[in-house]
């Protein structure tokens, strides 16, 4: 049985979702040879530490009590550094004007020898380059599945299952409020405002939509693509970006008459990156509706390979966490 | 430099596809320190062999110009047997009957201490959990993406990108012809033996379109697919199989009406394995036309992930082989 040691930074949704993930699969992992332990959880108001492994039912229990995981006051920097294990799973929240507090873990992580994986876009927006570099310096893998599309793994299957191809360009729906409201304004041909009003309510929109309808997370998921596919240094300002906030009924009624509809597509082809609404033909595999995401990869060999799937939600997220917690011990 | 040397047996579309690849890729593989050379070429009139590589150039075009690659006479088992080399790339064309030239081309690779990569779906459903256990005891891989889904990468989808999910169920579109068949009836109002003619006119279906239209093709791909992610142990006969020759206009312009279209859906869940004309919703990831294969896997912590693109073409079968070379170098 391999024993392999990871910490949890940040004990969010995705955070707990990582925890419950490695609970319900524990059995399924052993089958596999692998005892994942986690070794240490923090969360803002303090952390869990227990180098022969927590117990993550008690943890989540505690989480959900007490609104903390908090067992004992050493803080993130201090488990990076000091707690022997294998493997940081960085899931604060996202940051996007410095990327803390997840950069400073990041760094931390790689400079202490242990590998990263992260759903925490901030840091891959900013810093990409550096990080993947700290990485490649230390001998350490550096995985960020669930920073883009949720569930639906774009990087293993650019990087890994389409190995050998070109990628010629990207286009992508990652933003799954975007996708709905304008879903919703189509087939129901119903107003912009009524429509966001409607996915605040059920949570699917936040109460401050902007980062969404503005087209700013599409943008650093774009980066995060960008940087990671094509090996570009690109940041915010090299994204031309409009929201959907302008969309009228009518503009979709008239894509429908002509069997197209309207998306927010992220593009990145030939070192240009833009996100814009973009008719989109009914047939083509980009449109999918509802909260899905999708992203169809343009490659010389195997033409086009498109890929959809649940863009959001804690289990789906920790899944591409799990994925690439599964990709580090299978290669190192 | 490492060097990988590969035979080709079977030099057909397929086989010329690989061999192109190889030849585009050259420069491409050798900037990752690979030098992937082809050691012997077989096809059904000889072969060529050249331990320090074949000019792979030469070979493509004296197929072209003669018909044959024929530069000896050397037959594929001493080839597989004889010529020291990594990888077999077994390409011959897929027999349904009893799985030869294929077969036994297969079983004497991994006895001969080869890896295997195939697109030839004859001896994988008809003799799956042997040959998975023949590279199993010799510690061998067996690599088989191009069988099912032309370049569409479901294999590496759900054992390398999903992995950590438990697979609940698979639903796929594999057959490129029916599509097209299913698709044109729909849109243009046209019967099945009028579009059938037009296919077959374009090449997109065979004089005898059997294999396909009746739903052989797809219920063998279903077979691969069903062993390989589920475990079975299954061949034809598990199947329940209904082709789409009973289809008319009237049934399709009925679901259309309703915001379905008709497709021929290959499913395997709870042991169960099906190919059969079915209902699914325009809005659905599963609603691809054309030509377009498609393959939507249920898990159990992702949900729906579904993934589309081209079913055939020798270059974007080759693109599936391509990735498993690579797989193989990476992981050996």
């Amino acid at each position: 049985m391999r024993i392999v040691n990871i910490s949890i930074i940040g004990f969010g949704a995705v955070g707990q979702g990582v925890a419950r993930c490695i609970l319900s699969k524990q059995e399924f992992l052993k089958k596999d040879g692998i005892d994942l332990r986690v070794v240490g959880i923090s969360d803002s108001r303090g952390s869990e530490i227990n180098t022969g492994g927590i117990d993550v039912e008690s943890a989540l229990l505690r989480k959900k009590q007490k609104g903390s995981v908090a067992a004992g006051s050493k803080n993130p920097h201090e488990i990076i550094r000091d707690v022997k294990h294998d493997i940081v799973v960085e899931v604060t929240p996202t940051n996007i004007n410095n990327g803390e507090p997840g950069l400073s873990n990041m760094r931390l992580a790689f400079k202490s020898g242990k590998h990263v994986i992260t759903s925490n876009k901030g840091p891959l927006a900013l810093h990409f380059n550096e990080l993947k570099e700290a990485a490649e310096d230390n001998g350490l893998f550096f995985r960020y599945e669930a920073t883009v599309g949720g569930a639906v793994p774009i990087f293993n299957l650019v990087h890994e299952a389409l190995a050998g191809n070109t990628v010629l360009g990207i286009e992508g729906i990652l933003n799954g409020t975007c996708n709905y409201i304008l879903t919703r304004m189509s087939e129901e041909r119903m107003p912009y405002d009524l429509v966001l009003k409607e996915a605040q309510e059920l949570g699917i929109a936040e109460t401050d939509p902007t980062y969404d309808v503005e087209g700013i997370d599409s943008a650093i998921k774009l980066i995060i693509i960008a940087n990671s596919i094509f090996g570009l240094d690109s940041t915010y300002k090299d994204v031309d970006v409009t929201g959907i906030t302008k969309i009228t009924p009518e503009a979709l009624e008239l894509a429908n008459r002509n069997n197209y509809v309207v998306k927010l597509v992220c593009e990145a082809r030939e070192g240009k990156l833009t996100v814009a609404p973009r008719l989109v033909p009914k047939r083509h595999p980009l449109a999918v509706g509802g909260t899905l995401n999708v992203a169809s990869i343009l490659t010389d060999l195997a033409g086009r390979i498109t890929i959809s799937g649940r863009g959001a939600g804690s289990i789906e997220t920790a899944s591409s966490i799990l994925s690439d917690i599964l990709y580090i011990v299978r290669n190192s």
